[in-house]
């Protein structure tokens, strides 16, 4: 495994390492770690890294790996860089032929995911995009029960990501303007809906698999000089007719990263939330409201391969994240895994064509917008 | 105290009278409990009342009463009929010049509810509109707690109710026809969002006191044949573009009575829950989180006289109600006592604008439409 | 209904009231609510109360309204007088042939509640007591489900009450010689056993239907000049061997009133907590975690009339209470009503012999001390 | 890093694994992971282990590594073999100079820990015990709390360790005597206490830093056929009378891994759950009940490294070893640390002290029973 940023600066670099060793499919080799290459050679010695395999830049690793025998070659890629770099990196990957592992958000623009999904069925590479919290197995055992039709026909989804983190910066006209996520050079076309609410429209898309046909949207900058929404709700049409919401902010005061799911059908509702991944509420129509939680028999064959101990030993965000590192290299060396193993192109153009709809909704007066695929 | 309705057949009835004795401030003394005079008689006589003063109509309940003398004559009449009536009997009351308690909704149309604020401001009689759940010493808290500006400026408020008691009758055809509250005649312009969703809207206005503008709601009857909304969201802009979200439905599978409430400040966030009511979620922008219950010195005045046990002994939805009549009382006695005590002849004006907008931006396809006050 | 106490300086007496109100089956008619007569007056006065039926004392009570005739004289009494008077009242009104409604703790000793109890079944009235806590739904279906094997053959009890509201005043040796509940000639021959380690005994056996046969206790005055016991753990064995524990405290800081039973069968397990009282989690052995709630259907038959609500609108304490009302209103009456629907003599000696076997145990070196029944 | 077992048919090596990965401190070099040297060697070879250093047992392992210069040497050897095994290996381990870093149980006596702990010191190495549930961040800033003197002078502490797994097989006169938990040739002297009662015991005096002085412990077998205890209460007396209570049972029907501890201070209270392990309950004395999470600014510095994200990510059990290896790697280096980063041989020596005194008392009637240190 290589890795495209990630060094010493990095923050995001070290959940990758850390579920890519959980699974103990994958060892890091090489990279491109960093812009500063002294700093990317530090960071190489400090994990005891072959420095001939760190390289100055992606071009030189490119170019480097691909002149090494194909059993030698780094078989997977990272891309934990900057947002805005992630879709001209992973396409130069993929053009080379590497299976990608790439961090949210996939690219800067929908039209940009299309290509990538394009490039990726040409290639016939791995693409994974980390969509963290779909490898809770919480979150895979919703997606088995519904699709198995333990509640029933879908008629209702709701679900929230509310972050409170940039309360304290907002309100202040001089510390909004040092916040890269508001800049639009930086962070793209959407500051909250770009970054959590895709993450709630996914883990929608993700758990029913349905798909939104259309969405009407309602963002808010808070201010007038901040140019990204800080906050914002989504109603949701979904196949059939099925309403859906989603709801984001990022000024939802003090409250930490509280993403949550709720569906309901004609035989039941489920109800999860990320900051309590290890409980899953089932209410069956008619009967005793249930709590499902990890590694027990009960389980989805889905949800059992996502746990490694034992019923009341917590797992968490990074072994969520293991979980995809696993199903991806179960992709890459071509053995049958479990559908839905880990999120990939699809779900990034999904999500890219979701927060386009979003902004053109909100841009031309909050009216329905349809996402077309 | 005298009562319409609320004889033998009335499931509400039990509600308002426990909520009567638990203040001891009143004493039911007589009514028009039933439109079956026989079954009247026989109420008054299981609760061992004067049966002279059990009426067979509200005609001769006006007639009767006003004869008697000032000091003898029922001083409150509470209004526990179906819906549809709420709006004829009240406004007979008021006329004559009797204190009102009325349940929700207030009427069936929002010039109803101006028409009936004219007269009670007229006739300068008592009127309270059972929004039960503002009489919860931790919702008392919240409104104490923003009126003081702990969490200061606020710029987001969430608020839902979500039910499932009607997903067991909806998917049937022949089953859906015989609820009452599908009925336009008896249920009104609207099932969901008249009977709930107006709940989530009160809760909004009464805690922050902030006044919504306007909205755009997107409503949901699920099939055709269906006249009102079973499920349905509201986008609020309040005052100063505070925004705002009113979630509400009917079809949220297994649900009992989910009311919810999420107000955010620059200086913090405040969370309720309607099922475990003696919970108060305090988050201080950069402190610890908090978790604020009743009876204890911390709380504001108004929570306090809210409750009437020790720390840990749980009060209910009985409690809650007897708040709201305990404070309509001592408004009937003129005494000096807490805002907010009850919801009154406003909050129904209010209520009833809100469903007429919601039904208005729904009906012209989910258009901003202002609340004209 | 009569009461004795619970006049105007009486916390207790309202609890008591709202109870009786709240199932329609009592009117508060007489009593002698007050050592000093002339608030008793004040008091019926507030309460619209007929002063003819205030009396001074309890002598006179007896003595008046002996000379009434049956059908007018007053059925049942309440006693909520302090402590140390249970006792003598309620032998002078059983022994007058009053139903009586008492307070707990029923007497000083347990050689009292003996007495009470042979007085009771010679005069066949019917006496209950107040431990509020098993009117709880919730309660009431763990103690159907236990009864209907649903959890199996039980190997393990452990039920809990702390509370913290001693810690403020303990430390100081003055403040601590104010307190009158650790005062022996107020409080009897225990603080935290008497007063609440009792309700969590008395819980195990309510809902177990298991008798004790001896405990070993372990017993903290904390400080040597305090003589009564502020915490305190019991091991107990029931019938069959099976063990119990009983932990109570009024040192757990800041605790309010978190009493909490957990049995353990064979088949399963089932937990409850006072604090969150409608909510019952049953664990079956093999299945997915249950939460039972009120209002339901697949509630028994106990807990069903145990409730007034449908789901989701809690009920509290005094509905609690309530219920321990209603049941005794069935009996007095004469009535088929549910079996356990109030606690009575039985209790109130099983209590009395628990502390007194606690007391003993902890005194004699923590031994092992038979429940001689 | 070296391993001696936790090959292929090791449940407990992955854990140690990914522990060793997350801080990446560690890089597994060797070890003698299994009796079967091929399945050692398919081990190796499985995780890309250099073969050579893949030795056929124990004895070779030291030999050989002891040749190699120490700069190339294994540095730290995690010991994961059956129970009985830990001793005798450790103390070949120890003296050879390696570090170790031990499953529990430490050993199979008190006697054996002493002599270990005197070989830890006279060879000066690291010895870290795995007691994992205190690496837990909100465990770590109890503790940190605590010594800071928030919740005051301590009085009363509750632990809590209820599991239900043995239920399904303890029934069964065939099935139980299968179980290697309770054969004391396997197992040791003690199943529940030895297993999961050392672990609160563990808890209580981690978190408080108090000694117990002596214990008075109630064990059940359960059946007379069955030698060791599945369920067990101990009362405490810990410095300064101080009273504790460890309860512990896998005879809880269907709890999963319940571990909690209550602490109560006369400034306040703390309680925290394994279940939940990243809610820290803080109830001060008059004040507001607050609830701490990881990865804010207001805990403590021990709490703060021992959390690698953001608050509302949650980590969970792996997370919570990683940071014993972590603090047990500092150690190894001479890095100044935090207090408490690891148990260590002492703790092994407490909860082996503690395991006996509650095996004496029990086995003596009942008796209060010193540990001597």
């Amino acid at each position: 495994m290589g890795m495209i940023g990630g060094g010493l600066s990095s923050f995001i670099g070290i959940v990758h390492r850390i579920a890519s060793y959980t699974g103990e499919e994958y060892k890091l080799v090489g990279g491109a770690f960093d812009t500063d290459y002294d700093r990317a050679l530090e960071f190489a010695n400090k994990l005891e890294l072959d420095p001939s395999r760190t390289y100055p830049n992606i071009d030189t690793f490119v170019e480097k790996e691909l002149e090494l025998p194909e059993e030698e070659r780094i078989e997977a890629v990272v891309v934990v860089t900057p947002n805005f770099l992630h879709y001209p990196m992973a396409k130069q990957l993929i053009q080379a032929g590497f299976n990608v592992i790439c961090e949210k958000p996939v690219t800067n623009t929908a039209a940009e995911a299309v290509e990538l999904e394009e490039l990726v069925n040409k290639h016939k590479v791995v693409f994974a995009l980390t969509h963290t919290y779909t490898g809770y197995p919480m979150v895979r055992q919703m997606k088995s029960m519904i699709a198995e039709g333990v509640i029933g026909k879908l008629h209702k989804v709701d679900a929230q990501y509310y972050q409170g983190w940039i309360n304290p910066v907002i309100h202040d006209p001089e510390k909004r303007k040092t916040v890269w996520r508001l800049d639009p050079a930086k962070a793209g076309q959407s500051c909250c809906m770009g970054d959590i609410g895709v993450h709630a429209f996914n883990m929608i898309e993700y758990t029913t698999g349905l798909k939104t046909e259309r969405v009407l949207a309602d963002l808010n900058t808070l201010y007038a000089d901040n140019p990204l929404d800080i906050d914002g709700t989504a109603l949701l049409r979904l196949d059939n007719d099925i309403r859906g919401i989603v709801r984001a902010s990022q000024i939802a005061t003090a409250e930490e990263n509280r993403l949550t799911i709720a569906v309901y059908g004609d035989k039941g509702g489920l109800r999860w939330e990320q900051e309590n991944p290890n409980y899953l509420y089932y209410m069956p129509e008619g009967g005793v409201a249930q709590v499902l939680k990890p590694g027990h028999e009960y389980n989805s064959d889905f949800a059992k391969i996502s746990t490694r101990m034992a019923p009341g030993h917590p797992e968490g965000i990074f072994d969520s994240m293991a979980n995809l590192y696993l199903g991806a290299a179960k992709a890459i060396r071509g053995e049958a895994y479990m559908d839905g193993a880990f999120p990939g192109i699809r779900d990034g153009v999904r999500g890219m064509k979701f927060i386009e709809a979003v902004l053109a909704s909100a841009n031309n007066g909050n009216v329905w917008t349809e996402i077309v695929d």
